[in-house]
């Protein structure tokens, strides 16, 4: 089986989760940390090399305070276990606005935990057009893209899961995803199950690689 | 209903519909032809104001040669059939390589036939990479993007729709498409219906829009 090096996980719908079970839509957030430490686990064992999850964004900063409080601490929860396993932690966003939680700052440059082995992104008050205006202060002989914009330490995205049915990348990683092979799941992300990663992996295995070629 | 202002069209799956009718991959590219024609006449029926047809890219011009020259003919006629329209016609790409067709420089300003009124681009030996390399030149200061890119006469994409099954952007304007909902059809692009096109608008009409908000 053909399996991808990297995945992005874009856990969307706790709001719509949360309205669905009848609470206010803040609280869904806490209850997509769980599923980030099921899912994490599972790409371990299958010999994934990296994942990347979609925190938050500079555009969801705008939400209203109480869930741009709770989406805040459902993201530092999250990094917070995973140090206890074995992997190598990089927190990426924009650290130069009062956004950014102060408690993820020592995770902004790459760490290892444990016997480290799996590379896990989180971006974090993240915004594409900032993760692009690096290449501003590039060098403009130096033709490489990658190695000039903000993330640079995020390999090439190989699949990309989305969950709560939405078919868009919403901004992450424009660069990184150019070529990613995009699965959605329909069910909202706190109603992760094993089996939709599953899915998403047998989906990619029969896909091909032409890289644009 | 609600319209996209602006639909990103990938046409794929010349190659492999070709194969399927017994013929060379090269083949297929001439019958991509009439579809784009009939889909432009359809989208203006609908009044979307823009549209962007995917003609093909740098990395694809390291194909065959008898295939590059197929879909470089291809792009070219569908380029001079719609010169007979009423439409503003703008072909994106790298005009300084030898692969940027000589019969296409006529039309990398936008030029206004007939009574004007829709925009169609075609990307045309275009590349992402050689998209936001023109961001290395930018000012530093100037925080937007959209105006710093090669493509900066394209718009913001509201919808892609891609042909051929495939579910990955490939390159298509990846600061255009952040925010796009993506839609795939399974059929080849040579076996393009109208209702491809009315499925994909009353999807889309489902959709929300949050610009990532």
């Amino acid at each position: 089986m053909r399996i991808p090096k990297h995945i992005g996980i874009i856990p969307d719908g706790n709001r719509r989760w949360a309205v669905k079970n009848g609470m206010t839509k803040d609280k869904g957030y806490a209850l997509g940390i769980n599923p980030g430490l099921i899912l994490f686990k599972q790409c371990k064992k299958y010999g994934i090399e990296e994942i990347t999850f979609y925190g938050f964004t500079v555009d969801n900063t705008k939400r209203p305070n109480e869930q741009k409080l709770a989406f805040t601490e459902a993201c530092i929860n999250s990094v917070q276990l995973l140090t206890k396993e074995d992997c190598e932690i990089l927190v990426m966003g924009n650290t130069k606005s009062t956004s950014f939680p102060k408690d993820l700052i020592p995770f902004t440059k790459r760490r290892t935990f444990g016997k480290g082995g799996m590379k896990v992104n989180f971006l974090i008050n993240y915004g594409w057009e900032w993760d692009l205006n690096e290449l501003k202060s590039a060098d403009e002989k130096k033709k490489n893209i990658y190695n000039n914009i903000h993330s640079n330490d995020i390999s090439r995205i190989d699949l990309i899961i989305r969950w709560g049915g939405r078919r868009r990348l919403s901004g992450f990683l424009p660069v990184q995803s150019v070529y990613s092979d995009f699965y959605v799941v329909d069910d909202f992300w706190p109603d992760f199950k094993p089996e939709h990663l599953d899915e998403a992996l047998n989906w990619y295995n029969e896909q091909d690689v032409t890289l644009g070629g």
